[in-house]
């Protein structure tokens, strides 16, 4: 049974890569989708298609029009939805997305330092299971083919 | 035609009195329902029914299962949410709220100070309306009894 | 049995309050909400609680995050809609609205001229009922009360 | 990951055709459904499968039943809605279909020019995407597969 | 707590006004709401508010518009649905309010005679309870009042 | 683009081998599935899983569980629904899966002959397209082919 | 703001009458609904209602139709479940309206001995919230309204 | 037609692999899922994934976290759920997967012992077939294949 898998979460480190090796490793099945990750691309693109705006408020919100457009396409195509969150930046997107999987029932998975415990344990409770690290996360989704 | 409204945020100072004294000002039929606004209730609240918890991680989960049920008993009677984010705080039960209000299609205005435009460019993009003070959400809501 | 009506459609002529005469008429217990009908006070409102903004665009995206939202609230509440339509403008609203309340599964009666049966063609199929004037609508409402 | 894209729209011109080219020449793996394209047949569909009707008005309802069930098929299947305005004609079709897929909550891009800014302002703000040419329609969906 | 009951079934005797009779001798605090049930009215609802259409079959669709709209209504407000089947007439109506009141999740219970146990067995299966009278049904009902 | 099509009606004639044939001489990319067509094996499905019942109302009860599942199994799969209705027979399980499939907003057409108009117009308006052969109907499916 | 609860769980005690009396005690605005507790009526009413069925399976089938019945449109009323697990009985309906309950997004609380934390483990863990004491299910309630 | 069933029940015998075999001699085009059926494993799991919790009620917790994850996963996938009771264990998460399966309208058949009728009416009165054995589940699944 091949699934499809939405990664939310920050865009500053190369974590997406290291579940997909790990979902390689054990010869998970699984497809995996993401927002844009290159960061500069993702401020970029309501300019980058629209053409200039007035300003940053109008610049952000072009780009986020294309942002939120390819989030609900690849969100509505997932079967899981993993969230990290990391210790620096708001990450308000990460919240966004798994709040929204949450309530569409798909399955969700956050990952957090424990330092993040305590601001992060309304979602985390709201959450199917919450973990600390992407091994544990892909465990968990390993589970599923035993 | 009375309106029931959500107000989300963060419970740090008094903004929902003033909310509700401008409604009132107003002469608006509206209901206000929140989250719990004492802090210390809200952390404690978990313990407070179910007993001490062993550890940090538990006590938070315990009260989380608390402040859940209440937001989901209170959202589904809302008519209307207002989530409100300030510049201190993670804010991520905000963020939480503001996202599960948009996908049950509950319309929903944004709240959030000019220095957050680039963070909350997605959130923002998904809401109904997104203004600066609680005065301009009032205003929006107003203008549905025009 | 009380019921909500949103009347949808052009705010150019006074047929709301010809409706709403012939319901008090008909002693109907009809509650009537309809978007702004005050043609500039809904072109204003975005920059009316905004402030200017930058240009025509980004006046009238305000502007439409507003109606909109007044829209949604209105129209969720509502029983049955009706949508208006006349020989003059575009009237894209009033085909929004009414496509959006059948997609609600809102039972939805049509009002046109003869001469936009063409153009009206698989919108008119698609609403519940079809005619060509708002006393043959209200004929509609009345007959849930025989 | 194969997207499914319905192209609403008027049928006077060659628009699709340019879609299609549009996303060849990406190498984007795209399937493209619409509405008939032949406007005589779209009109005259009714009477060819049920025989003559007894007017205009019975002619287009019975045209409209079966336009509506064939978009009703295609609409279900897209993932995706790309719904084009043109300067010509009432295209009442084209936002009876933008509409539904929004309420249905398919990600939706608009086309229309800048001459129909105002009058398309509530349902471009209700849009995934406003875009201006088929180019930058196109331009939105290859940002998925970046 | 008062519950809205729909009462779907022929309109050729009085079953209703028995119904309602029942209910008020036992005290339930129920309001029926049911199709036109005078069957004259019901057939030429459609030219009594469209004029005069080009046969019986267009005159059969502009009635079924209008109690198709006036079903709709009502159904949506009902708590519970009864429907009732007798020995004569095709009845198809009634086997259609009573299919979409359980698509619908609508509680649900059919009143046939035992001659009709075979050809209704499957709507029988999935309604929530069959009887055979009304009598039967509104002991159904003031059980939740127990 | 490959379809399903649910074929509901009665069981009594080979109609179904009719809709198949013309599908296949239109090339037409389509799967059939339908409810039991064997008369007796649809009656006796019942006992023949769970044995002997205490009569004929059980029988027909545990008959129409394992129908209903197969329905309901099938249907969910169904892109499409074809209704027939014949002159003879009662044909409720026709009237209930016809209302069921538009109720689940799958696209439906409905087959009858000119002798059911009057009985059955109120569940045509609910349909997609009434025709009154099995040729029309494929024709309308063909369409969507176009 | 008044609530309905619907209390789920064992008949053989009088637990609902002590939850009762804890709501007066802390003067919440609550509407208590709940399964039929007269254990004999509740086996006894499809017979009662039905007549004599030809054995023990028919006769609790009976039973069960009309049970269900009740509880389908209680629940649907409910605000809030709350489910009680006791140390006796098999109680598979109240896991039934438990899971039935957090299955339609209705909050739910389960409350459950320490004995029972291992079998229930999954069932509590998709509750909102799990306690041992109706009193302090209460407590949850009373939250909602500091 | 290819279809998944989801096999929920104890794990404390091979019934999954009998239901296989029989489908496999069958013929039958379906796929198998079902929950952990290694019991130590599925106790384990949480603390497997997570590390040590502080005490059984934790450890449980962390345990249905996953185990309810992967149900959910399983059951969005499923066409069809078939819920096994036996005479031992107190089998509420064949209650709660039943139940569940139902609320999400997916066919499902119950399978349970002649002296399970009575606690189990209810439940066996919601589901769409209830039989005794194995191979009668079967049998129904089959049926669909004729």
């Amino acid at each position: 049974m091949e699934l499809t898998v939405y990664l939310a979460g920050q865009i500053h480190d190369n974590w997406r890569d290291k579940v997909k090796q790990i979902a390689q490793a054990k010869n998970l099945p699984l497809t995996f989708v993401s927002p844009q990750t290159n960061h500069d691309r993702s401020d970029d693109i309501g300019e980058a298609i629209l053409g200039e705006q007035p300003g940053a408020l109008y610049k952000d919100d072009a780009a986020s029009d294309v942002n939120n457009f390819r989030t609900q396409v690849l969100m509505q195509k997932a079967d899981i939805v993993i969230a990290l969150f990391g210790e620096k930046y708001k990450q308000w997107n990460t919240a966004m997305d798994a709040s929204t999987a949450i309530a569409m029932n798909k399955p969700t998975i956050l990952i957090r330092p424990t330092s993040l415990i305590h601001p992060l344990k309304e979602l985390s409770n709201k959450a199917n299971v919450t973990v600390e690290t992407v091994e544990q996360a892909l465990e968990v989704i390993a589970y599923i083919y035993e």
